[in-house]
């Protein structure tokens, strides 16, 4: 094996091409090995073997500095920067974040999960480099997908204008994570089909130099490409065309299912269980075909919202991809609302955080009728950059929007349609739970146009338990507990809205109450139980909060944030009888 | 006076092109005496007036769809629209708010007071009318400088696949609020000296067809470019070159100055009165002539950051505007700081809104040092396109990041020092009072290396007041009040820190105190406040919160909003003596 005599990129110096060809074809394979094991970003890393062994044998790294986007492009670059430990060896499969991180070494810049980042990073470094008069290639790695982001065409503003070296490579697969859409595709493949000859050239009219490499496989061509562009004095582009998936039949052939998968290498997104994803997918097509003027948005993650290629084709024009661009999309809703049409934009709670101003000036000051699906929100392991934990205190914070946290099946459909069909003033955003889908096989006939009324599930006394969305199920087993095992016939109730108090019941509590806990599936600070704190501030119930601690966590098993979050019933219980002396 | 005739679009479809250029110099000579009179946007108006008057003399509104990004030029519609009364009229010069709002009427679409979003915006209403099958234009504008904005090129990604109907004007004045900054800037100079004609057309790229005219205060030439796409089937763009400050000499020779004037005349900005930002400002020079490494950077608002030209001359190299791009601005920043140099970003409360998932994820989850100024944040009688009263929810929702809150003029130069040189690891956040410079003339030399440390100004018992920054000196007044009428010797705390409490202190306080009130200068829902509140949960401490409600509020006056918001002294007192029965 070549890849035994490589450690780390001063290793790749003195291989010849042969070796490194062959290098890439070992790197393939462990790649597709470990990921097929145990899951992780397969297609985005088949495409980019060779343009990494090309870039780390001509620029100088830790010294250079490459800065990639999102970093689902990073594993080769782990590989050869003293981590191939993490690829090779299984026992260390889970030894590396899947992401850049700085704190494995000096390799990495910076922890990179969302997209369209990587140019505005890169300048910042580029900036520093200049004003303390050192000299090294700064280098952003850019996928065709993350360049519809609006941020990246700022970086690009900001980077065509420097008078120092600043190096784009852009990685063209044709991809986003499906299917790429807007106009900056056909731009692109007028790109590639002219070999970068064609006219309107967007990376010369932003000011920069640009090369174009044909084969993005051919280790040869882009070393002279880099070879061209390392200590460049200005900014400068390399458009470089690669296969997403390239060497694995599979995800070359179906590069959107093989983007991201599981262990046992299955595609994330498989049919069958129904969800609430699948519930709102087969929602979302029985209105069209009812003649529904429905518009459902993706920005550009259509399998993390639930919309695999066959719902979208039953969708038609009623399905609109607004690429990577969040903020985008929000504006887009808002319009669609104006314009008397009916707009769903599905987004997981980590890129909601993308469109924050958005929601507040174009959605919410407008007030304008639309509906926003936030799914993936709640306190699970994820990855630290990928966190669903800031949708709540995010959202909540924000005048005019109401944000329904539905606790099963019924009551998500039911929100759903009024959201789409009833609601005729002002956004709605319903958090599509994290959990399994739980149905109570009773139709939800609530009025969702009354807003901030909570339902009221038992009515009893001394504790009453205010379970929000993803947590309720947990709540009404505290309930249970106090009611068989403390002999205390408590109170239980199912606030529904997030984005308000029930004023009156909270009021009506206070007479025979003497504590109220709070749940919620997401960070404390700024959330929803800290507004109920603040309801009792000026009276004699007390009030315990449960919900995530204001942090950043990277894949903690769940049985440890549970019990660092006191989200477990035997400590909850404690807490209680602190405070009751039970 | 030709415009007697005229109140609504229809009105000018008769006009003769002599009679519409007479309506013209009409038009500029009244916007010329309100905005000099009562002040407000001058400049981006009067580069309008001829553009405005095409529009309406072709295009059919209220069917047709005009969309004004950041509304600054929107003037000249208002006037064209039913609106005159309030331009021609010295008492109702306040009648119409200063953008575009809907509830004037139906020629204007959206409430818009951030840049870059009118693309968006337009492609929902379009879209919206595809799905409705119905007809007619739907019309962006869209001035230069706001095209420097991410969100304003992702619109032109999804509007440049339209396959109908989508026009984009690009007024272009060669100006953002001050000069322009970045690589399209060089791109937009090069298609105006080639009369359109140069090479790399980025709207082209983006698949929009493209029109230029040179003279756009040439009526006749505008009307002839808008026929040609009234009713066009795919997107286009209309380029038209305008003088920002037309026909207003003071405007034309400064139209930084004359961006946004004040009442009498007076461009905003003027010399001499010792600011936060003035402050702000000489010790960047100095630190500068100290040789350090510093970068400031403004998102394209350099005035309102504290930054005129002569300061920004002085800085020199080390002065940085990213353009209206303020996430570029945030990852910009984690960059600059993580190779070593030190970033200070100056921003306005309303604008960091458009940062919420930079700062989250690139600058906090990466927890790189960079220094924040946020001004303009408070209760204050804006706009409501422009309120500053999410800064605190927002900011203080992120892990890692400290947000620092002084109170006076020593404590904030303390701060600032600090977070630029001592600072070696996290972002932090300074929150330059909204309120008149206080200078207590007594050096600061707190630590504020220690997280979280409360200042305990008065140690007392009963009642505790904790006044975070801009409310300070309001909760020091309400202390002394209590002692001197009502004898009770209370606490009082500067908190210093709004995203992170004192726990030691606040537990301290609960041996002797049986209230704790909390201020803050801002909106209380997800704020400072409803973390104390919290925090008191689970003890007999009783809370009491003041600070702005979750709401909407467009130029209410500053003695409404007090009362409304129970920030004055005897509603307060009221409020104590109802739980402490004084």
């Amino acid at each position: 094996m070549i890849l035994d005599k490589v450690n780390y990129p001063q290793d790749l110096k003195n291989l010849s091409l042969d070796e490194m060809t062959k290098l890439a074809a070992e790197i393939r394979e462990i790649l597709i090995k470990k990921v097929t094991t145990v899951g992780g970003h397969l297609a985005p890393n088949l495409g980019m073997v060779e343009a990494t062994i090309a870039m780390h044998y001509v620029f100088d790294c830790p010294k250079d500095k490459i800065v990639f986007d999102i970093s689902h492009q990073s594993y080769v670059h782990k590989i050869l920067t003293g981590r191939k430990d993490g690829f090779t060896e299984e026992k260390n499969y889970k030894k590396y974040t899947s992401f850049t991180n700085p704190d494995e070494g000096e390799y990495d810049q910076f922890k990179t999960g969302h997209s369209s980042v990587s140019i505005s990073f890169a300048t910042g470094l580029a900036k520093a480099r200049d004003i303390n008069k050192e000299k090294y290639n700064v280098i952003a790695v850019i996928g065709d997908g993350a360049l519809t982001g609006g941020q990246a065409y700022e970086g690009l503003n900001n980077g065509g204008s420097f008078k120092s070296n600043f190096i784009v490579m852009v990685n063209d697969n044709d991809w986003s994570i499906a299917e790429n859409h807007g106009s900056l595709v056909k731009h692109l493949q007028d790109l590639r089909a002219s070999k970068g000859k064609s006219e309107n050239n967007i990376f010369k009219a932003l000011g920069f130099d640009y090369i174009y490499v044909d084969n993005g496989h051919d280790i040869n061509d882009l070393i002279t490409a880099f070879k061209k562009v390392k200590d460049i004095d200005h900014p400068v582009v390399v458009h470089f065309h690669t296969i997403k998936g390239k060497g694995y039949e599979k995800a070359e052939k179906d590069p959107e299912h093989y983007h991201g998968i599981l262990p046992g290498d299955k595609p994330r997104f498989i049919e069958g269980k129904e969800t609430y994803l699948s519930i709102t997918a087969d929602y979302l097509v029985k209105e069209v075909k009812k003649g529904n003027n429905i518009v459902v948005i993706s920005a550009a993650t259509p399998l993390y919202s639930g919309l695999p290629p066959h719902i979208r084709n039953q969708l038609g024009e009623h399905y609109h991809d607004v690429a990577i661009a969040e903020q985008d999309a929000i504006s887009f809703i808002s319009g669609i609302g104006k314009a008397n049409a009916k707009p769903i934009f599905i987004v997981a709670s980590t890129f909601i955080q993308r469109a924050y101003d958005q929601i507040l000036q174009d959605l919410s000051l407008n007030n304008n009728p639309a509906t926003i699906i936030v799914n993936g929100g709640g306190i699970t392991p994820a990855s630290d950059t990928h966190i669903g934990l800031f949708d709540i205190p995010m959202l909540c914070s924000i005048p005019n929007l109401t944000y329904l946290n539905p606790t099963c099946k019924e009551e998500y459909l039911k929100m759903l349609d009024y959201a789409v069909n009833i609601n005729k003033k002002g956004p709605i955003a319903i958090r599509s739970p994290i959990k399994e889908l739980i149905s109570t096989g009773v139709e939800d006939t609530t009025d969702y146009s009354i807003k901030n009324k909570f339902k009221l599930i038992h009515k009893g006394s001394k504790v009453a338990i205010i379970g929000l969305g993803g947590l309720f199920q947990f709540a009404s087993e505290i309930y249970e507990e106090l009611k068989t095992n403390k002999n205390i016939e408590g109170t239980l109730i199912n606030p529904i809205f997030a984005s308000g108090l029930d004023n009156d019941l909270l009021e009506e509590l206070k007479k025979e109450h003497n504590l109220v806990i709070a749940l919620e599936d997401g960070s404390l600070e700024g959330g929803f139980g800290q507004r109920i704190s603040a309801f009792y501030g000026n009276s004699n119930v007390k009030v315990l909060l449960y919900g995530a601690k204001k942090e950043f966590n990277n894949c903690v098993p769940i049985d440890e944030l549970v019990t660092r979050y006191r989200l477990k019933k035997e400590l909850i219980l404690e807490d209680i009888n602190g405070i009751l002396n039970l």
